[in-house]
């Protein structure tokens, strides 16, 4: 890369999901770097090359993309992993294949991919949050509703590898760098909990567990063993913050929703699984909590998945 | 009526439902009785007075009908409510109308239309609970799919005044007198309890709940609280008898997820509701409890019954 004038950064993103498409999308506006998207299927790879990502209604940005076999991960200036947390174990071999010095940023839900994180040697390692309005409407397009934002903070190493993502930082692809990545992951994490599980057993949007007077009902009994789990971390999340979130995300449906109407695994241990551990562990009876994991692991079960 | 040779005894039934019409067609198979069923509709009474009652596939039994305004209660020896508790209300007027020593017999699930009993003034009340597959297929018409029994107790009065009702004891319409009506109610006030909310929750038929382990740890975790609520009565109906039940009754589809598929108002005060005064009274928390009793109320809610 030396020889050339304009160093150019090779970004790579393994995930072609919703998130790993917006994320792709968004570093490929800028100039001076190649973005390639990592796929799992063939499939998916040849048409992302074909076509580039399609944003709904902002037009199409050109990408690279290739399946994993066929990508030389020493080419990395940095990572980001979109995976699901439960699909990480799939592609460990993958990531150490990646520079020890290669930054790797993780956007997963929980936080029960921590302990995955503790296994790899890499130096510099991110977490991070990201809340947008994004839905996959085909292999190759996205839609991009509402605007949030990607918190990233270091799980490992310096801050200072991440800080080249700011130049991406936009109004509608806004990145924060935040300092706690355990109050980062907590506070998303709580928000997910009372969302996304409420949501399922019920088959409702976001915006109805707040203004059907009995499910806000439930919601605060929830709350309330949260409050007992994640005693620190939920003053960053007040019961108002997840009401709001709730009226803010009113039409959206939540990813776990989504992935039971779609046939697909939800994130329940991640979720749920996750925070009942976090109460046996502080000893802290959470009977609604395990009423909700129960339910969604049962509707897992009814559709096949176990 | 002393001058005829036989004694004919007039036994009404009040509400034109598939328990009403399952016991009216029932007590008609004998001798020497005029049955009639009081309905609400006019087109009911028409339609039962014209065909009868079909019973598949047993056939049909000629019974008499007529709605309340056309009926003449002083004739009655004796009067059966099949109507929901919640209905209680609209037909007081007419229940006093009924001779203070002509016996009454109420089957309503729960235990709240026991302070409407402790209302009336007449002598020979009785309380029961009827367990049998039956389902309306049309307003003349039921299926009968399962015998189970009517248990009868006395709420007031003297038992032997509901022992006429022996006589038709059989094999698909069995009856068993019971000695204390509250431990009666309260062990199918346990059962529905086990059985309605959660079925309707998940849209489940009855077999899923023990079927599914998932659901299963839910069920048990009901259970645990429902013995602290009903610590007495509660011996009468272990878990396994919850297990059998269900088991046996696997294909039925619990009568609260029936209204709830068929856009009708619960019980579910006179069930969760009654549960939950209960709780408050002894002071036991009971979270799941309450979430279930919050949940059928927001499915309510969101179907436009509050």
């Amino acid at each position: 890369m030396g020889r050339k004038k304009v160093i150019m950064m090779n970004l790579v993103i393994i995930g072609g999901g919703a998130i790993g498409l917006l994320i792709a999308a968004n570093l490929a506006k800028g100039a001076n770097q190649n973005v390639t998207v990592i796929t799992r299927t063939e499939e998916q790879a040849a048409a992302l090359s074909e076509s580039g990502i399609g944003v709904y209604s902002q037009g199409r940005v050109k990408i690279a993309s290739s399946t994993a076999h066929r990508f030389d991960f020493n080419q990395a200036d940095a990572v980001i992993i979109t995976v699901k947390q439960y699909h990480l174990p799939e592609i460990a071999s993958l990531i150490r294949k990646i520079n020890l010095t290669c930054p790797l940023f993780f956007i997963q839900n929980g936080m029960s991919h921590l302990s995955f994180l503790s296994g790899l040697d890499h130096h510099h390692i991110f977490v991070g949050t990201i809340e947008h309005g994004v839905k996959k409407m085909k292999i190759t397009d996205i839609q991009h509703n509402g605007v949030g934002s990607w918190k990233i903070a270091a799980y490992r190493g310096d801050l200072t590898k991440a800080a080249f993502l700011s130049k991406w930082d936009s109004a509608v692809f806004p990145i924060e760098f935040a300092e706690d990545y355990k109050s980062l992951l907590t506070v998303k994490l709580i928000k997910n909990l009372m969302i996304n599980p409420f949501t399922t057993l019920y088959n409702v949007r976001n915006g109805e567990l707040i203004s059907n007077p009995f499910l806000l009902l439930n919601m605060h009994a929830l709350y309330e063993e949260l409050e007992m789990i994640f005693a620190e971390d939920i003053q960053g999340c007040s019961f108002e913050d997840i009401k709001d979130l709730c009226n803010k995300t009113a039409d959206n449906q939540s990813s776990m929703l989504s992935d039971v109407l779609n046939g697909r695994k939800t994130e329940v241990e991640a979720l749920t699984g996750y925070a009942m551990k976090q109460a046996e562990l502080k000893n802290v009876k959470a009977p609604v909590l395990t009423l909700l994991h129960n339910s969604i692991l049962a509707i897992q079960y009814k559709a096949g998945y176990q």
